[in-house]
């Protein structure tokens, strides 16, 4: 009820560790290669009764344990956190992507734990799934996906079956970029919608599920394959791979030589960001 | 357009370091104490054209340069960076103090740089603004505060004068917890109605501002001093000061210590979080 | 689950139409001022499978048939729909104030219902409180008052108890401008949180509601008794109360008139709207 | 400003009927088929300052005065009002569809304006263009669409060129149903990105937006000419062809004979409302 690791009863605590401790054994014996932390009650109602330093400090201290803990026993899995903004409480530590690396760089947590995305609360936090597909990717943190999809003009988790071929092309495209999510992989966190009330609605909605997102393997492949957008964006940052641009990336100028170079140049030419033509490409594949 | 610090083309990132370069070496000559980032370009329009990896490495780069150069100069003003999450590009690098913070973790720019809180991008990115506050102070990073409001149901950037009190005392309660802003301060970030065309509706608006924010200064400093909150929140997590809780607190104990505690207890007894007490204690101060 | 009067079975109508009948006449039996529709499944999950034309004519039909049994037993309560833009369904008929009356218009059932305004649906549905409690009070029809409120920054319904003093006093602007709510009031339609275990909770939880009412009544009244901000108003449409502002409310001109009339003025001069004095007005009634 | 019809200043509507005035003559001149009514200052910023009722019957008055007009001068185009929520204003009159049509049918001025639907629009005000335009059919009054597409995470008004051909093909759909648009159309309503500065970039985004369309408008048609979907929904709505249904579409019962129904009736069967298979056979249509 007021979160797990992040109670403010110590005893709650305790009993939490106890619990995730037999998770882990349990899965370990069963072989599991992914243990996920959906820390849907880690986050507070609201601040006036919060003391929010502390609960971020003993949600650490809690999956430190567990990183520990899981080598003591040598379990292999990938252990994941789910990052979720808000539902059940009005504010999740697990925020986002970003906020949930953030959180592990902080405490030191960032080689034990990658994250487990879930399209749907892309959405919730004011992201797109591929910006959170990104941002872990981008972050060696890549580790899981709920291949699910919520609704853009509501507020909470529908948790609906993934069933549009453009939005799985876009979240293929990360995965493949990423090389692939093993050990993790896509899990079905989808559901049928309460009116659908016959058995061959469950294998509908399987079917549209593992549809589209074959439709966006096979879309995506193409499109990175052929090399067209990959080729477009490349040629926009062409200008880092020599020159003043390469001293840059080699960390070998600061303001006072680039302000030469500056000086010494014309003012810098407009450059179109070509994302008509990104899409055009991109929509040639779906 | 594309950005500064976050540009495809070098020249313009070369540009952009002049241009700071001169910026710090003037705000040196006039004594500024504090030196704003704000990223409105830094950020993406489209990922189908961007290399997001490169364009944060380049940003944290400009960054390092920015700080590099302030102390090679002898500048001592406070470096700062403004969250915002999106507006005018889709998607702002600084997208709110959490990723901020995390951005600056990873790029090891954390005692460099503290952050400028505008309340209402803390609203454009799903926050409340004491929620940006908070996350700001408990890191050490809460510089200053662009004293402005927004509105809740538009979702642009309205930079209107903060009035509502209730608003004002829960920004007050931050800054008297963080012990002040110096050298950072509020800034009134605002702007009359486009509507307000007499020249009263200036000095109207400005006397609204800081009428709230003393209003809200005068609450908050009674809340405090008179503790009853800060007394009720110290209360519910009085679990970590003795036994078990403190044993948790001093790292003394691990999942299995845990497990044995667990099982030698009985189940948690259930706590009121005590919400609707803390917000009566709180409205009585309005 | 598809509705009850939009249910695509005919059998769930006869089924509904059965229940509403029974409840009515349990509700004269009590004596019942008030009978209130909250249409909370009587809306679409998804377009695809929906024909909203022939579900909103089945609403329509329902309503007037229940109309017309009100008056067949001589139950004398006022009838209200309660607006809400979804949750449970992803789009519900009933969107809001504007939505519900024109519906109302539309199927000729305008004197015969009420609205029952919530202020968590007017957050939900992009609205402010105050538009929605006004909207209704223009048309006349302004029943009755959930007194709850949400939160800003989730999509979903919260039913928080009314704790704001400044959200109260906007209320109670509209209410007092109404001439009071009766036979309607307010109802408390609100809930603890769910972490608010102990007995006493309950008890504080309605003495904040009803104090924060209390408080946005005595402002609210002290503001309309000293008319300075209804004075502004009046002053700012003046011009239509002579010359040809008052030609145009009495309808004695058109296009034509007006082009001569404006053909033969300077162009109109700059008038400022006065909000920051408004606000400056109304936040010092708080 | 302040709005023209919704001017709290007599002249600003005297010199607004002048303009519209002329407008109308010279859009008669040129041949014009269609008359676009955009309000986006006829709203409010604050209902602190405003007099809504006021303003609303002063709008209506001015859109009687421009149906008179039309009329008077034979001028054949229809008329249109276009719905958009807010931006510039906090708060516009024209809201949604549902909001429009509403305050047409209070104002009896039903017959003389349809609306013109901005797919952008309607995601500012929490609905899928697929509903506003549906809306818009089933009253009879989608004139109009202005072809452009928005962004569904944030909050203003991108003006996009509509690219996704999911998206195309759900307002394909309503435009089939509606037998087509003339004597209106699609109107580009969209812009290059900022960042879009070369000369192809402008040639692209159209035909991206017209491919799009196209691909829309083929997909949908073999989908209603298959009529898979369309069947679907009419089975769905089955039971009300005949016995009771029937006879509450013809409006020959109330209440009590459906009360007779339900009691001599086994309780409703769950039916379900097949919406995986819907979403199957629509994307199946991609």
């Amino acid at each position: 009820m007021n979160g797990a690791a992040t109670s403010p009863d110590a005893a709650v605590f305790a009993y939490a560790a106890a619990q995730v401790k037999k998770a882990m054994e349990v899965s370990k014996a069963l072989g599991a290669e992914n243990f996920v932390f959906w820390g849907g009650r880690e986050g507070y109602q609201s601040l006036l009764n919060t003391d929010m330093n502390l609960e971020l400090d003993h949600m650490a201290r809690f999956l430190r344990m567990a990183a520990d803990f899981k080598k003591e026993i040598g379990f292999n899995a990938t252990l994941l956190l789910e990052p979720k903004p808000q539902e059940p409480t009005k504010h999740q530590y697990d925020w986002d992507a970003a906020t949930s690396l953030g959180f592990l760089l902080k405490y030191k947590l960032g080689g034990e734990f990658k994250l487990n995305i879930e399209c749907n609360h892309a959405t919730l936090s004011g992201h797109s799934c591929e910006h959170e597909l990104e941002v872990s990717r981008i972050n060696g943190a890549l580790g899981s996906v709920d291949a699910n999809t919520g609704d853009a003009q509501t507020g909470w988790d529908t948790d609906e079956f993934l069933t549009n071929p453009v939005d799985a092309t876009r979240v293929m495209l990360s995965v493949i970029r990423n090389g692939g999510l093993a050990p993790g992989g896509f899990n079905f966190d989808a559901k049928l919608r309460r009116e659908s009330t016959d058995v061959e609605d469950l294998v509908i909605a399987h079917i549209n599920g593992i549809d589209a997102l074959a439709r966006g393997l096979r879309g995506a492949a193409k499109l990175v394959e052929e090399g067209r957008l990959e080729s477009l964006v490349r040629k926009r940052y062409a200008s880092f791979e020599s020159g003043v641009g390469a001293k840059i990336e080699a960390g070998e100028v600061g303001f006072k030589e680039l302000e030469k170079v500056a000086l010494n140049s014309e003012e810098p030419s407009t450059r179109s960001a070509k994302q008509e033509l990104a899409e055009s490409i991109f929509y040639s594949y779906i």
